[in-house]
């Protein structure tokens, strides 16, 4: 028997009314290319992204048509965000720092009609092959260098577009509304299709006090770029709550984030923890005084934060960190650790970062469950298993690439190569990617765990762990570390540093002292490309 | 295009396992019918619901049964919340305030097979004259009068099942999970058949910042009767969120409700504002002292809180007010008024009580507008008009009764009857119900206002204004009014003190000074009852 209520539909749509009607007053902020800031509101931006919805139907851009934009996080982007979407069409976020064969597979495995590219951004879209794209469109406020790209200009298509010839259509939440590829480290990149549902439900859980808890008051720092997991969501939901945007555009080097919290009076911030490690480190040792009493909250995932930058941004500048677990698979976030795991009256001081250093449980509506090879593992906080999930925001498979279907099981969860433990209250822990993990004499060893002691020692600063191939031991863990400026440590003060928490078996072997740990297009640590470079350094081995 | 994420569906069985999963040691209280305290666990909760579950299977509740309560806020009829739906049945809550008629209707016409009544409901039972109850089930611990009775006991039932016979179903969120009648004051009681969706949707808003934010620390009050919009879904949000739920039973007097704040040190509370004030009216003038302290905040709606009230609340005891609006038709809510309308650093303090007065702006993905007899009405904060809402979790029809179709406009939106402004911020005011809005010689009066100035004033404790049909101006406001203990006060004191708001011929004729105001089965004023009592106050008019 069904319920006899309205089949209204979750859609973008519904979030682009009801910020036009309700917040139409509230301010949307950008730094353009030139690093100016760019003011203007949800009225103003809603108005805009009508005249682009419009112009791009013109272009002949419809249901299911594929529309890519190549370009960081400033308001002609979110404009795109909502125009696309509302013509039912997708909203096909490009990585910028992908490689330009990688850049031009997914432009023509999605079959992109349509790119929007970032004026900068032109020399890299030059190099790509694109085979079925009809119409380039230049972002940015320039003079209009479009002519000789080629391309159509932004600017000259919303001038010629009326708001009056824009009509909302129907939509099914089920509908696709963006793709985003996923860049994994090894094999093809994989497109995931999200509908109109799982970004809507992602919004919602964003919203909810035990998660990011993003509200009308806040001001929010859209710091994750909007090509990665569309911003993790942040315009979306701010939108639905009808909070203060600020887009940082590629400006995410601590100086600019800190001048934008300052004079915005960010409330709310997200982002890799890399990205909060450089900010603390210039708030902590830089010349200049930053002024973040505004900001009281930080959320954070992607990988492990450390607990000694959670602890700093805690303890010395009072902000809450959000820790959650996701992947582009779950547009966005899966699990969130609370502060509170239990009944008592809330946890002490040390217990509290145990807690917030795990991912936490799962959102509501999703569920987990890890397997090893007996099957699946019991929630002891012990056992170490690969994390499957369930949840109405979880792919259940990637556009066009039948080559995945490895990735979901028979019963309909779908794996996510990360290894975890589950405590008895439901909330994981991340020992590391299934292929970070590290065997040694056949015992496993969490290169996660290993780094996040490294970052607690005072003279680190950053701390990669990889597996090395080892022709007695399997593999065995060896530590690429940064050293803080003006600090001095030695390899053997660290051994003895992880020898307090970690047995003599799983200390790594050696210590490289690096300048600059690589990261992946996402601001993650690339252990792949340190992996290749130690692959020898106990000579050749058959495992390789 | 379709998406490509799970279908992953929205339902409340999902909310029980995640309740069993994540929060099971989280405790459960509810006053007994002899008052004593009972305190368990979810997990045992839900050990027993599947029991239910198992047992009512038994007895032939199967996918579309409707199964109906007939009971006060205690556990086993949260037990019954989870194990009906569980089943893919639906559980049809009975209004225990209705006359005997009334209940032998709506059982009928919804087709109940099989009911779940409280002991100390018997009597009450068997004045009704079922046509479909194949099984009776009679709640309550006591020594079991069952036998005598002819029906079957709860408890031997709960004992005679195996949770391990229990399997979850799959269930499409758009099935029937509840079905709660409306008792207008004005013909026939109408079904609302409630999907999982709605109710899930439901549980979604009240998690978030911008609404009752209700989430894993807190202690709920389920002080709204369970027969009434599923207890306002404060047993299922509860349930998803984690937070500890305590329901009081029938005991909804001050001094139970504050015992049961105080000791188990309650942090959010929810019912309509007529509990509320007479709470206040207990802590503010009563020989016990209750602590209160751990309370920060209450959701109230159902009729307009006096702002004399919200007032005391918040700056006597330091709890906040989250005023809402809803419906039956609505799964409880639709707006809520939020402490910030504007991009101010926070209103000043008597824009706060001008704004929380308001019932604010509609949750995220419900829409309104407003209707007057020259079509919608600007959103001005003046224009009146009869409020139409749209959401997924409104009412689309009546079960089983055609009839109300007029309720529903041919675009698919609901008439509420309730008649409103819009403010510009898109924040309603509720004026008054359509039918009790006062036309006196061509232009309106809203009663509500009137009431509100009413308890404003120091000697007031309760009033309602009313119509009375009047032969020259058609109808005419008047005031019934209860006196505060210890408390003097005059009609021409009363008019002096509206006179500083109201325009003169706004001011009601008459002031009867009544004990207490009569109330409907779930706590509103009985505006029905007090205007057939004074019908004839001018004489019999033809408007009657």
């Amino acid at each position: 028997m069904r319920g006899l209520m309205m089949d209204v539909q979750l859609t973008l749509p519904a979030i682009e009314r009801r910020a036009e009607t309700l917040f139409g007053a509230v301010q949307v902020v950008d730094r353009s290319a030139d690093r100016s800031i760019h003011r203007y509101t949800y009225a103003a931006m809603i108005a805009r992204a009508k005249r682009l919805a419009v112009a791009l139907k013109k272009l002949g851009a419809t249901r299911g048509t594929r529309v890519a934009t190549l370009g960081w996080n400033h308001h002609q982007h979110l404009e795109a965000y909502f125009a696309i979407p509302s013509l039912g069409a997708v909203l096909h976020t490009l990585n910028l720092r992908l490689h330009p064969d990688e850049l031009t597979y997914i432009l023509n495995d999605a079959g992109d009609e349509i790119v929007l590219v970032d004026q900068d951004m032109w020399p890299l879209y030059q190099k790509l092959q694109p085979t079925t794209v009809r119409h380039v469109i230049l972002m940015g406020s320039g003079p209009g260098p479009e002519r000789s790209y080629n391309a159509l200009s932004y600017e000259d298509l919303i001038a010629s577009a009326q708001e009056s010839a824009f009509e909302w259509i129907d939509i099914d939440e089920r509908d696709a509304a963006a793709l985003c590829y996923t860049s994994g480290t090894t094999g093809q990149a994989k497109g995931v299709l999200y509908s109109h549902r799982a970004i809507t439900f992602h919004c919602m859980n964003w919203a909810m006090v035990d998660n990011v808890a993003i509200c009308r008051r806040d001001v929010v720092l859209g710091a994750p770029p909007m090509f990665h997991i569309n911003g993790w969501g942040l315009s979306f939901v701010s939108a639905m709550v009808g909070a203060k945007l600020v887009l940082p555009n590629r400006f995410l080097d601590p100086e600019s984030v800190l001048d934008l919290i300052a004079s915005e009076r960010v409330t709310v911030a997200a982002g890799v923890p890399t990205v909060w490690l450089s900010v603390l480190d210039v708030l902590n040792t830089g010349r200049q005084r930053y002024d973040v009493r505004s900001l009281n909250r930080i959320a954070t995932g992607g990988s492990a934060p450390p607990t000694s930058m959670m602890r700093a941004w805690i303890e010395q500048y009072g902000v809450r960190i959000i820790h959650l677990w996701g992947m582009t698979e779950m547009t966005a976030s899966g699990t969130v650790s609370l502060n509170a795991d239990d009944d008592s009256d809330g946890p002490s001081n040390d217990a509290l970062y145990v807690c917030l250093a795990r991912q936490g449980i799962p959102e509501p509506f999703i569920e987990i469950r890890a397997r090893d090879e007996n099957g699946l593992i019991p929630w002891d906080g012990v056992t170490m298993g690969e994390l499957e999930v369930r949840g109405p925001n979880v792919a259940a498979a990637y556009y066009g690439n039948g080559a995945a279907a490895e990735t979901f099981t028979a019963d309909g969860w779908m794996r996510t190569g990360d290894i975890v433990t589950i405590a008895p209250s439901g909330s994981i822990a991340l020992c590391d990617r299934a292929k970070d993990l590290i065997k040694s004499g056949g015992e496993w060893i969490s290169s996660v765990a290993l780094e996040n002691a490294l970052m607690g020692h005072p003279a680190i600063a950053e701390a990669a762990v990889i597996a090395v191939p080892h022709p007695k031991w399997g593999e065995r863990p060896v530590a690429c570390v940064v050293v803080k400026t003006g600090e001095t440590v030695t390899a053997n003060v660290l051994k003895e540093h992880l020898a307090l928490t970690f047995a003599k078996w799983m200390l790594p072997d050696e210590f490289h002292f690096v300048d600059v740990i690589p990261r992946t297009s996402t601001g993650k640590f690339l252990k792949a490309s340190l992996r290749e470079r130690f692959r020898h350094l106990y000579g050749k081995t058959t495992q390789q």
